[in-house]
């Protein structure tokens, strides 16, 4: 399974006129679709924003972090939808709440993640920080579980899983032709790993 | 939660007199221990092995797959025994025999085990290759189920969820004082994840 590429988001690229590290971003995933990561200099993405390489690292430790600049809000979307669960909520119902939420932050912006994802799954580099951001968040996820009274191995297999569910949900969403929103793709996978759990 | 560390098995390494794959990967290990792995040249681990640079890269594609070489091993247990589950079993009892049978292949290399883990944390670029690895381990975990008759999402789902199964019991069996077998970890970890899903 290609690595699935849902931590790209940034409140900054929607504004009408993007900041500078929304035109850093947006100039590095255009560079990136066009002549390939591997292929693209810092000085390019600098120059097509209209920037210093300087103001680039500013913003970005370095080529790669420019596609993940929305992990850190994703992140406190998640945790903090998890944390705010009623406390009668099941670990595995805080973290279908914080999946839930974290899809209806990305759920507008579809095209750019479809864009991004394609970037991505072309470089072996890309995957693998990917792959550490996912990690990352679900380690995040599990520490807010434990925040609730989840004890170490159970917090840390809800949170897993969590993330599995949102992976899943997310390729779908970038890659198949349904027009599902991602929240209702999240509670559809959400069932379904409960299904499959459970032996059905 | 940092990476867990699963897939460095080696039949060759537990021979008495290791064959050149084996010196490498021990000479690797060494060294990356002392010195730390972005400290270690590819010249050193030839050295420390008594073999050349040029034997090193007839194994190995760089610096990071020395510490890998069982990924295929490993992979090949888990999707042989997935696929050899009665086919009466559901997906994740299918998902529940591999793992099992993977743990029992691991179960003897404890140490090496514990040692490589140390080794792979303190390394961003090891990170993200076990990553990697792991990621390639659900998709072929996957791909197995569908050969079962799953489809594909409950199949990707059912081994992302295994997945992380193994990791959580991976990491209590190499970092807990605790004596209990992976393979007793990994069905104690797969209790848990039915009981998380099920809202317990």
């Amino acid at each position: 399974m290609s690595a699935a590429v849902i931590i790209g988001y940034d409140r900054g690229m929607a504004r009408w006129e993007p900041d500078s590290r929304g035109r850093l971003e947006q100039a590095a995933l255009a560079l990136y679709g066009e002549r390939g990561f591997e292929n693209t200099t810092v000085a390019e993405i600098a120059a097509r924003a209209g920037l210093t390489e300087r103001t680039f690292f500013r913003y970005f430790a370095d080529k790669r972090e420019v596609l993940f600049s929305g992990a850190g809000t994703l992140q406190e979307v998640l945790v903090s939808a998890a944390v705010s669960a009623p406390d009668s909520a099941a670990p595995i119902d805080a973290v279908a709440a914080a999946l839930e939420a974290a899809g209806a932050l990305l759920q507008e912006r579809r095209e750019f993640a479809r864009h991004r994802q394609a970037v991505i799954a072309a470089s072996t580099e890309l995957r693998e920080r990917e792959l550490i951001k996912l990690a990352s968040l679900a380690s995040a996820l599990a520490d807010a579980l434990r925040r609730r009274g989840a004890t170490g191995p159970a917090a840390t297999l809800t949170a897993e899983a969590g993330i599995a569910v949102f992976k899943v949900a997310f390729e779908r969403w970038v890659n198949e032709s349904n027009q599902e929103d991602l929240p209702q793709l999240i509670r559809e996978s959400m069932d379904e790993l409960k299904a499959v759990t459970a032996g059905r």
